[in-house]
């Protein structure tokens, strides 16, 4: 195993310490239990939190901040946030309007998550993100959470930022991802630190097609192709299952893995752009980059999120965040 | 070769008009010959163009726009791009106050631009980038140009955003040169899409120490040894090259190389910050994230710059850009 670290067992840690020193204008680290919340905290207004396994980043810390997320709890390496870390950021930003959990589908997270809620005293409600459409819509434990989530992190943050009630900001996080849909391409594995080796072995010509964020193989093996190849694949699954009409506004969102470098994303982006250009939809708003990762994978995912006029509006709204920064 | 690609030949072409769709809120692409510029201009002001051999993205045209560069010139994966790209822009973007050329020290970058500042009719200046010291400071072609290169675009972009004359510019970028050193780790080679396969062999136990932004090795070759080893070893070169004082204010910038995830990255400078706190430096200001990187390679380098009042000042001016963002 080939990486810059020191021991497996204090990885996310001393990342974290990292991490909360180079955004200290932005974010607080508290530990015991582990959690990164806004350093401005302001009464009145619903707190969105979010969390999951670490090996993601910048997903979810990276979003801490004005007009996204309150509070991120980062488990361990692929492993979920334990509930005492969500009632102890629950604790540290709740302003007096309700918390609302964004929780990507998986079970430890959704148990978890729902043990946080139970606990918690004061209105509180959680937005479900299963936006992979590379698992059927009748999948026993259902369909994964994957680079969606900043979508909804994004736009209901905004909303929770200009005062939505929390009934609203559920209601409208449900909205967002009924509208979003995502699927993913790996070229290689990645090396979880305390495995030390490659999650599954890929050969030279292979690549897994509707991988999810964990370094588990895809629905499928298939050959290495070309980009426009695997982009029409994985587009395809993702316009049959929106069905968008003609004009559709969207937003288009290309995520990379986390080894794949920058011009390959814009080459994917440009080509998923002619993909839904030549279906007639309307790309009015673009993301590209390494936000929803899986360690050192290489690969990448397409997310599309059908916009309406107010989710346009919050996703165009200010936002501070080690990770995503406009307008402020 | 495992990438997202159609054909060698037309990568560079593609990603581009992706980039500039994604981003097309602030950069405008221009093509034959290739250029990037801001898509609002102002007149009156000093232009700063940069450009180099594409495959270090974001570098360059990621940092088109608000407060820092006028025009970016990319030339193919590692090539220089070609005097008439540098013209092109210059005319572009040229608001009557001079352009001044920002150039990393690689010998056809050196070339491509002096003939172009020669050909240009109007007032300009360069600033060489040299801040690579795992080379020394006699080498016959100089140190090269590397991550520090973004710390230039940043803090002259923003002097020239507030009327800086063009001398002002050019000396400024001289001193902020001067108080720049980087270096780099490599833990695997990077594979250029036209040849196919890594550029140099290395080991599971070996590590590339002093390694540039093109895939070539290192000053050496060493063994994989922990993360708080090797931040040790290439932050010992920067500090005896720069010998701050106690108490110095710097910037320290932990930079991937394209394929080493964020949660090294934080990691490495928690790491760093250490090594430079117990040496008495107040380290006012952080950058962390892949900003110079060399296609998919897997490493990372640390940059300290000192700082002055005036550099600091510059350095949190409002910027707007593909890739760095902040206060506007």
């Amino acid at each position: 195993m080939k990486k810059f670290i020191d021991n497996p067992a204090t990885l996310l840690e001393t990342s974290l310490q990292g991490f909360a020193k180079a955004h200290a204008d932005i974010v607080e680290l508290h530990t015991e239990p582990n959690f990164v919340c806004r350093k401005q905290r302001k009464k009145g207004r619903v707190a969105l939190i979010s969390g999951g396994g670490s090996g993601h980043e910048p997903l979810h810390a990276g979003f801490v901040g004005y007009g996204m997320l309150d509070a991120a709890c980062p488990g361990q390496i692929f492993t979920s946030p334990t509930p005492d870390q969500m009632l102890a950021a629950a604790e540290a930003v709740d302003g007096g309007a309700g918390v609302l959990f964004i929780v990507k589908n998986y079970a430890g997270d959704v148990m978890n998550f729902e043990m946080a809620a139970e606990m918690l005293v004061g209105p509180n409600a959680s937005v479900l993100v299963n936006d992979d459409v590379s698992l059927p819509k009748d999948h026993p434990i259902g369909r994964r959470g994957v680079a969606g989530t900043v979508i909804v992190e994004k736009i209901v943050g905004a909303a929770a930022e200009q005062g939505y009630d929390l009934a609203a900001c559920k209601s409208l996080g449900d909205r967002v991802v009924g509208a979003t849909a995502s699927m993913g391409i790996a070229l290689s594995s990645c090396t979880v630190p305390a495995l030390g080796r490659p999650t599954f072995e890929i050969a030279e010509d292979e690549i897994e097609i509707g991988v999810g964020i964990h370094g588990e193989r895809g629905r499928e093996t298939g050959k290495l192709v070309t980009a426009s190849e695997m982009v029409e694949q994985i587009a395809g699954h993702i316009q049959e299952e929106l069905n968008p009409g003609a004009g559709q506004a969207v937003l288009l969102h290309v995520n990379g893995f986390g080894a794949t470098p920058l011009v390959e994303l814009h080459l994917v982006y440009e080509l998923a752009w002619q993909y839904w250009q030549k279906r007639g939809l309307n790309i009015q708003r673009a993301l590209v980059g390494s936000f929803t990762t899986s360690l050192d994978m290489a690969g990448c995912s397409l997310t599309l999120t059908l916009l309406d006029e107010e989710m346009l509006r919050l996703w165009d709204a200010p936002v501070n965040t080690a990770a995503l920064r406009w307008g402020c």
